[in-house]
């Protein structure tokens, strides 16, 4: 029997991701995010939708351009706090002792500790209400070599990404169900 | 070191969630979809981006309403199998053994077997390139009893959401790594 909950963002997995931008002084930033996603194959595009009062949203509308920093769980403590401060108060970068390095495809700085980086270039901006969702361009990804499998692909299991769950908790990955557009068909055999 | 990956769209976690829509005749169909997120907290949105190609383009242009349900994984071949066929060309639900339940508050049907079902009706589409947009206000959101905690919100753990993977991949959710707006503070006193 389902119950109903209300009208709430409640959805399983979110991400837990990192949004770097360079402020009006030059000074890196970045903040996490949940509200987020890929949303278009070709071009490459992803989606991250910030509230218009932190300090990253002017930081976006300004250069046109964001990066996305994917942590991984060793890093779950510097990614909750890259949520709870703000790039108007004080240099969380310091803060956290992560390295903000300046990306050569578009003018925002990535977290070298992390082991994925998106480089995106922003194309749209849609008023939804109290987010505003930024669409970026991805124009390059980059990823640290430990990542990567041996036909030079990353690996998720190498990542290990964090997950966010809007009841506010964070969990690690779990264990492989299957190859994607494959066990559906033992599925078929019934 | 980093090495350039090229523009793709790598990002982890990514969901595996299935839009249920009713087609022309008034079929039930679902379709599974990664390319999706949450995008405004108030009023409560989420996003999923289709192709043209897809069945379930016309039909939510048409009806104007989806859902979002969300596995868990004990349903990973079922929803792959929901991205692998068409609904202009079987009814999926029924090959599959699963049944489709008509929301009371949107046009639209949700997997009674899945443990969490959002209703949304459609608000905005956005037209990005190889994928349209469609970002749903969540009307409702509704969970099997089995998966809420004893405050009555839903539990991630008991969810056990799928979690996909852009190699083309389902993983399980693994263990917990923290409270968000929380944990971060522990980095702080470093």
């Amino acid at each position: 029997m389902k119950q109903s909950i209300g009208a709430k963002t409640l959805a399983y997995p979110t991400p837990a991701w990192l949004v770097g931008t360079y402020d009006m002084f030059g000074n890196a930033n970045a903040m996490t995010a949940a509200w987020a996603g890929i949303c278009c194959s070709d071009p490459p595009c992803i989606s991250v939708s910030l509230r218009k009062a932190t300090y990253s949203y002017a930081n976006i509308m300004e250069k046109e351009a964001f990066t996305i920093s994917i942590p991984s769980e060793d890093y779950v403590k510097e990614t909750d706090y890259f949520g709870i401060a703000s790039g108007r108060d004080e240099d969380k970068f310091e803060k956290m002792g992560l390295t903000p390095i300046k990306s050569e495809v578009v003018y925002a700085p990535f977290v070298e500790e992390f082991p994925v980086i998106l480089e995106c270039k922003l194309v749209q901006s849609f008023e939804l209400g109290l987010h505003t969702q930024f669409v970026g361009e991805i124009m390059d990804v980059k990823a640290d070599e430990s990542v990567l499998d041996e036909k030079g692909n990353p690996d998720i299991r190498k990542i290990r990404p964090i997950i966010y769950s809007p009841e506010r908790s964070y969990y690690g990955l779990g264990d492989f169900l299957g190859k994607a557009f494959s066990i559906g068909m033992e599925a078929d055999k019934k």
